[in-house]
């Protein structure tokens, strides 16, 4: 499917034209449920109408852009607009400019279709006080039904969607990684995206005296908790399983240089595509601590399913990637998308760029122009795969 | 020399009853410089005149109590009445009130002695704005003399003591650590009071998505850290030397469970009697960083010189000890205490006591009416061999 390269990659810069104020090394401030926000989603809907693209957003701000008049379930794409505080250029944006680009190219070039493609730019993606992937989640029933401080129970009712809304949806996204990189590969076609299971760990000790107390007749909270974090790392690298462990969050208690640390509160998170992968992986780590003869107490504190995505929508993507003569890897996604979400109610497909160091949420966010729009390409022709098979 | 236990474990009590709102789980609350310091002070002052002993104060409002009409060095003893918040009841007050019997006793019997003796109780030992140990630091010359928020440069340059004041001084001090008690030994005899060196160390790594980064791409701070926390307590207890080693103080940046750490800051404090040998420990551990392949920055932020203890008052405490029987051992202090000013002007000594399970400022504190009672007396018998030599 024809696309227009370089308007794709100008629209970064109009879509930053609204907000003279952002780039640089403050990064781009797009806040859930901002004024900003809704500006960009409403220079979105221009953008789309401009093209014959017909246009309608639902009570909580999610944009529509439907092309092709079959009715029906129709294949879906897009991402988000909203951005983390001094976030990077691509995360949201790319995947939402792409989408925009898709379907202003067919529609201007009124391509002939089996089934109506639909735009959709989700509000409130980022961590937010809803919840992160907030959009997808009202769209597919999983926001409860009550007001909150931004909409009404009526609101988020009527958000949700009929059934069979989407036959099909595709999300295009920066890695936030550097496996691609490192492995010198264009596209990323994940299979799942991880669950994630984070556990409290607390470790005691005795406060003593940093001075006054030998190192024989210490228990020193932060030398077990050392040892628990060198386990993690090690245990993870030479796992035969796709998992990634991190100890991310830390606290000393009481903190200070002439104190015997006495307690430590650290949290251990594990992400797996196959849940049960993480629940052992934190078996073995539990066994691992007892064979260590260290005491310690744990809580489960988040326990969210990996979501799969459709075998049959990564065979079109694949396709299209060997098409361009694109170097393709299949890998999982640790980090959430709005297609998570949208996995429940269509079969659903995550494309991945290369992303630079794996930097993201950041002002540093970098994929070359080059990448972008091999990206872009393979969106194009896996949405014109799916919407004529 | 003769003493009166009861007497002397009753004066907890009577200085206890100044304060009835402290005691029980909130401890003691004498904070250096303040208002119930120097009742406590002037408690002390009313029972040694009430013994015939002869009251000085200096400007900065350390307390003396003379015995004897010898005049020129005298033996000195004692320790401090301020607490840290919610303190224990022996930290200070112990060394306090053990000097004010043996002093009391010596009035009271007219004991003849051939030098004079000089109770002494110190000002501002704890922590606090002017730095730990400020009384005895000041009566030593070792307090800039200028004004500050409490003293003016002419109280704090008044305060300095005459040449050759002291011939000697002894302080009784629980032992705030657990080894004397895990050793089943009554008295303690330090030989020296351990310097104290401390240094930052920045462990960096690439502050990257825990979900996204697979392991194998992951240059993670805390890993690093944990190692290095590990390496610190393992080499110093195979270390052949007397010292000891802690990381009491560490944070992680940003310390959020969704990031891989990227950077970790820590306190390594090491305490050891010869200065050479905590130098050479720091060494070690750096040797080994750069070994491991751990980049590291670190720079040195403390660095206070050890004191030694009188061999001469060693042996006499220790002939003190043996005279009653009592299990001894030769140990460092880790902790610091006004005796190490003094060790600057006087051949000086430390007496230290069991301490239940270490615990030390904090109400738990606990030592056994026996064992208060025996550093009592060695102290007493040490004060009447040196005064009668």
């Amino acid at each position: 499917m024809k696309v227009n390269a370089q308007r794709f990659l100008d629209s970064f810069k109009a879509l930053q034209a609204l907000f003279p104020e952002d780039g640089g090394d403050e990064g781009y401030n797009r806040p859930a449920f901002s004024a900003k926000e809704q500006q960009a989603h409403a220079w979105v809907s221009t953008q789309l109408q401009q093209s014959g693209v017909v246009v309608t957003h639902d009570p909580i701000r999610n944009t529509f852009g439907r092309y092709g008049q079959h009715g029906g379930p129709a294949i879906g794409f897009g991402s988000h607009l909203d951005t983390v505080n001094h976030g990077g250029l691509y995360d949201g944006a790319y995947g939402t400019l792409a989408a925009l680009e898709v379907i202003r190219s067919a529609a201007e070039q009124a391509l002939p279709l089996q089934r109506d493609l639909l735009f959709t730019n989700f509000v409130g993606e980022e961590v937010n006080p809803l919840g992160g992937t907030f959009g997808s989640r009202a769209l597919t029933g999983q926001v409860p039904v009550t007001d909150n401080d931004y909409f009404t129970a009526a609101q988020i009712q009527a958000a949700q969607l009929a059934p069979q809304t989407y036959r099909n949806f595709l999300e295009l996204h920066i890695e936030q990684s550097s496996a691609l990189e490192q492995q010198q590969v264009t596209i990323g076609i994940p299979t799942a995206i991880a669950g994630i299971v984070r556990y409290e760990y607390q470790f005691s000790g005795a406060a003593l005296h940093a001075g006054a107390t030998p190192m024989a007749y210490r228990d020193d909270a932060l030398v077990k908790a050392s040892r628990f974090i060198q386990a993690v790392s090690q245990q993870a690298r030479a796992s035969s399983e796709q998992l990634v462990a991190t100890v991310g969050q830390l606290s000393v208690q009481p903190n200070q240089p002439t104190v015997i640390p006495g307690q430590v509160t650290l949290i251990l998170e594990v992400r797996a595509v196959d849940m049960q992968v993480a629940y052992q992986f934190q078996h073995q780590l539990d066994q691992w601590l007892k064979a260590a003869q260290i005491d310690y107490h744990v809580r489960k504190i988040v326990d969210k399913v990996s979501a799969q995505l459709d075998p049959q929508v990564q065979q079109v993507i694949q396709a299209a990637a060997e098409q361009r003569h694109d170097r393709y890897t299949k890998l999982f996604s640790g980090a959430n998308h709005d297609v998570n979400a949208m996995s429940k109610i269509a079969a659903a497909g995550l494309i991945f760029v290369p992303s630079h160091l794996g930097i993201s949420h950041n002002p540093q966010e970098f994929t070359t122009a080059a990448d972008l729009v091999a990206g872009l390409q393979v969106l194009a022709d896996s949405v014109y795969a799916l919407a004529t098979e």
